[in-house]
């Protein structure tokens, strides 16, 4: 069996008795019931998906997940591609946002180039390239469906990696110029709602450039047609190969039982699109923060996650996650 | 001049230049503009509070001020008077939530008894009692204006010697069985807004005791006449001992350009006596999270503040101000 398959038919229900005794637990310390809300839940929740009532995630690890999109050749980002390569390299420089955000919760960085355009020739980024970016889905599939299931995989083989050796919280992290624009894409192939309030200024675009960024993403949907019934079909018509891996790395952070965070909006779409291709998965995610993306309410929405952080970040990089991990680390001292 | 009127008189404006340093600094970041969101407000206002872009808030210490009630006689409250002192024990003796979030957040907690009904012997305790407990303000004023103006003068005084002391970043926290209902109180007297949506069910009382709660606060409110534009005899005639005092460290706070993280409803009816005593040390203020309690999101409108945790919290003790000091600690980081 293929690994995805395999790491699909992994998924496993969340843990019930051990919820029940984490939630004997937090009614015997000293407070009134359910008074520590959300901390709460998360520590009920870490029980089922661990087993355990006590847990540590002492060790954990946020992956950014680098890839090139073509569709920028439409002029839907502020950016240039070239700024792909230039922040992975910032990235293991550690002189970057998550750099600082997870030093400050006391989390790794991991860089996976799943997609990168260019040749990244630097040790310290795991080197996965599915696909030197993806072609420009205004025009033709952004991907073949076995280099999206391939993407997907990078992501799994990165969650098994870390997981054995040690990791016990993971968060989803995202650098690719551009990538908002398949991630609207990808919410609306999913979703089946119309483009308007689910595509936003990314980095931040103009009005004029944000009705053309609208239409270039419908003009593709009703091109290809991607089936929302298979959400393989979708990444690969107008998904991005790191959204692909941070959905990989969902499943297999779930099939592994363990934690995962999700950042912001790059990083809901790949979780919105594990969470179709297996919907026990979600309940191994973490919402963190609700950004400033339109669309990412969408898919908190659609995932069932609520988030923690009211921040009017739009950053990506996993910066909103790594604030987040800082208070699943709570959460787990609180029922300690 | 008395501590009070000096410590109002020293309250001034943020230092706007070095707020414009701090958005030219963030601008240069490798980052889009403004990505960061409430991170880079914080460090904003943080620059326009010390007068430096760069802070190091290493040195954090939320202050638990503790106070009982007459009015839990009226049964507002799931929880009899005794557990005031009990709980003061448990946070010197570090084992309550406070201690567990302050700990996580590399915060000390310091315990401050303003006005618990019974002697406490415990040298970890910071002995300021201003009066065993307020009277029942469903009987009789709750407080003198001058233990109001004492109260807030101890507030004032811990201020100082923590700033004295080293500290750079401060919270609010509380105890005192039954006192969202002077909080709501004050809300209600200092706002003019009628008692409905101002009122909950502090640590959980149920329907008919929530009626009679808005009923024994209406009726107070009708009985005393607080001058709203005296939040003095708003203190005096239906506030508590803590409240005041809380009032006071955010005054002593701001007048020490001090930033100080406001926790949930009672810390937020204490901000907002502060808030009417001196309009500009709202500015020192940092909204934290946003409790269930219904009345405490109308205080930070009032105040002008927007929380960043949505995390459902309700326990007071200052534990949603120790999570937001992390966030404090991280806009720090990201901005050096």
């Amino acid at each position: 069996m293929d690994l995805l398959n395999e790491t699909l038919s992994k998924i496993r229900p969340l843990d019930e008795a051990a919820m029940e005794n984490a939630r004997e637990r937090q009614d015997q310390l000293t407070k009134p019931a359910g008074s520590l809300g959300v901390l709460e839940e998360i520590s009920i929740k870490l029980a089922g998906i661990t087993g355990e009532v006590i847990n540590n995630v002492d060790k954990k690890t946020v992956v950014v997940m680098a890839g090139d999109h073509g569709v920028v050749d439409e002029g839907v980002s502020a950016f240039p591609r070239e700024v792909t390569p230039q922040m992975v390299a910032n990235f293991v420089n550690g002189g970057a946002a998550i750099n600082v955000l997870s030093r400050h919760v006391g989390a790794n960085v991991i860089v996976v180039d799943v997609g990168v355009a260019v040749p990244i020739e630097n040790a310290s980024v795991l080197s996965r390239k599915v696909k030197s970016g993806t072609a420009n889905f205004a025009k033709e599939p952004a991907m073949t469906r076995d280099e999206a299931v391939k993407a997907i995989e990078v992501g799994i083989e990165v969650a098994n990696e870390l997981i054995d050796d040690g990791v016990r919280l993971l968060a989803t992290g995202d650098m690719g110029i551009g990538n908002t624009t398949p991630s609207s894409a990808i919410l609306v192939a999913l979703t089946g709602t119309p483009v308007d309030g689910m595509v936003g200024r990314g980095t931040g675009i103009g009005n004029g450039d944000l009705d053309h960024k609208k239409k270039v993403i419908a003009d593709a949907i009703g091109f290809h047609g991607p089936d929302r019934n298979d959400p393989i079909d979708v990444l690969a018509k107008v998904g991005g190969l790191e959204i692909a891996a941070l959905a990989g790395l969902v499943l297999g952070a779930a099939a592994r039982r363990t934690p995962v965070v999700i950042d912001g909006f790059i990083s809901g779409a790949g979780a919105l699109v594990a969470g179709h291709l297996s919907p026990l998965s979600r309940d191994y995610m973490i919402a963190s923060h609700v950004s400033v993306e339109p669309g990412h309410r969408a898919i908190l929405d659609e995932l069932g996650l609520r988030p923690m952080l009211y921040m009017d970040m739009r950053l990506g990089e996993g910066t909103g996650a790594a604030l987040a991990m800082g208070m699943v680390d709570a959460a787990t001292k609180v029922i300690s």
